[in-house]
């Protein structure tokens, strides 16, 4: 069987299950092991925190085009995916390796350019970038892997429970509403232009709301990459529950709806806005509403478990709204082109 | 000008120098960090430990061939050289993040291959995995991250002194002999292509002298990834001192002395040999020497600095022996070819 056929999430379930035969509670890098394989991030007990490690790969042609893509908007990207998976932990992020394949025809200035890109981030929440690799390539591939730390619980994908209700920060949709004007189809004024570029390729990773939802003892969170549905299916799926969206409620920016036809499709699996998606009671997101700066949406609740996974969207009268696909997967997919900027 | 141009090392100051301008003093993560870009691994002071963090990447065509590797030793190779960079620091590995680009056209059991490779170096070394990422790419780029601590001191690249004598684990240039065996050039008996071949594809990681090393007060240590020259060449750059091979004292694997004609190059410029390179006085190497189970030999002294990163080899008269090139370097490098196999 070829990847393609496995799929991305089959194929993450094989390396999980091939992995975890190697678990050995003589060791204490598993005894003081917290979330594994199959969250934003990896957790463990350190010596006072709780330790955070993620790693991100994006890769030319399949996750970024140079065409539609700056060399500052790519550093600050390849960073920014990272520093989201530590806020859908509700941690705080410390350190970053950088792993830069790179053909040899590059121009240097681009790499001046890069870090330009990448730095202002870093900067911004405390990162400090401590090491990595360089290596010649045909193709530019970049992974980071960062590092960090949560002062108290971790958030996790595994822990939401039947009746709680799933709220989202920001809007849904844009990112990939601005890959979509990115790639020619749709021409905007100057100002909408600005947001739905920056939406795609500048998202600001939510490392204050993050920590904001775990002092406030939210404990299921995710954040949106792979789509709306995609993601909260694999919340569902971690947790054993179903859910249920409204889709009247789904937050999506007024440019994306005045401009996009396809609004509902962008906000549901579009992918990569980078919005943390959470489950609590309806307490907790309201004392969470209160504290942060951005906006926050409940648009549905958990439900027991029917179906694994089952992410159920209705209309303002309760009726099954159908959906096409549940968001990006790598291998094979049929949408894979669809992730191009 | 071109990356090709710049040349590796001179790519790594670049981004050293763009990053450091981001060192923020009022950033906990600045004010932990000890070790950052430059070293074999970074390292930061933890609440109990200091922490270690290193990634490196392996490029299809680039660091691996699929006609000579198996998905097994690429597994287990690809594990190894991050184990390398955390015993040169004299730390202790815990947690692994695996990033695999990969083609759509893969075959899923080569992925099973690939972890069945890994996991028992793992288990070895009580090294968890728990995490890392998965995409679609048209070539195979894997690139690992690895996090350790250290017990006590965190073995450098910049504290070797003049006078400091160098000594070395184990056998030199074998890995290399076993690129070129792999790549046609030579045919051996059965046992000698096999110690070849695991040299050059699965390497030991040196964890347990490592940390033998840190033990015994050594303080400056490097793992020999780019070759002898050159990894000597880093550790004068960083110490500001020179350093002086005597020639007759690397050692040299029987099979390699025996039937490579070219054994001193591969021995000095090869690389890949994951043995340590360390400096320190001679009752530090010697108590070293009878603590470790593995061969430690002398090979020269560090001296004054007269040039930087100035390596010198001479002969049993004390004659320098010119050697062609320095080691393996990224970008541009014309012997880029060798590290094939």
């Amino acid at each position: 069987m070829k990847l393609k056929e496995l799929g991305e999430f089959g194929l993450i379930d094989l390396v999980y299950d091939l992995i975890n035969k190697s678990r050995n509670p003589e060791h204490s890098s598993w005894q003081q092991l917290l979330v594994g394989i199959g969250d934003d991030a990896a957790a463990w007990q350190g010596s006072n925190y709780i330790q955070l490690a993620t790693t991100d790969t994006l890769v030319q042609d399949v996750h970024f085009r140079l065409s539609t893509t700056t060399w500052e908007e790519l550093g600050w990207k390849a960073l920014a995916v990272n520093l989201s998976d530590i806020a859908a932990m509700g941690g705080i992020p410390q350190y970053a390796l950088i792993s830069l394949s790179l053909p040899d025809e590059l121009e240097v200035a681009d790499i001046s350019r890069f870090t330009n890109g990448l730095v202002p981030l870093a900067e911004k929440f405390g990162v400090a970038v401590v090491g990595g690799n360089l290596t010649t390539a045909p193709i530019i591939v970049i992974t980071i892997t960062v590092t960090g730390y949560c002062q108290g619980e971790t958030l996790k994908r595994s822990v939401a429970r039947p009746g709680d209700y799933i709220a989202v920060t920001g809007y849904l949709g844009t990112s990939a509403a601005g890959m979509e004007m990115l790639r020619g189809k749709i021409n905007l004024d100057a100002e909408s232009t600005r947001t739905l570029r920056q939406a795609h390729l500048q998202p600001m990773p939510r490392i204050e709301e993050g920590r904001i939802l775990a002092q406030h003892e939210v404990k299921a969170a995710i954040d949106i990459s792979d789509g709306l549905i995609a993601d909260l299916d694999h919340v569902c799926e971690a947790s054993k529950v179903n859910a249920r969206i409204r889709w009247e409620q789904v937050p999506v920016h007024p440019v994306v709806r005045a401009n996009f036809p396809d609004y509902q499709q962008l906000a549901l699996c579009g992918g990569e806005d980078y919005e943390l998606l959470f489950a609590a009671n309806k307490n907790v997101i309201d004392s969470v509403t209160q504290a942060v700066d951005c906006r926050v949406t409940i648009i549905g609740e958990m439900t027991e478990e029917i179906l694994p996974g089952r992410v159920t969207v209705v209309d303002n009268k309760g009726d099954a709204i159908p959906y096409e696909r549940k968001g990006w997967q790598h291998f094979g997919n049929e949408a894979s082109q669809a992730k191009l900027a």
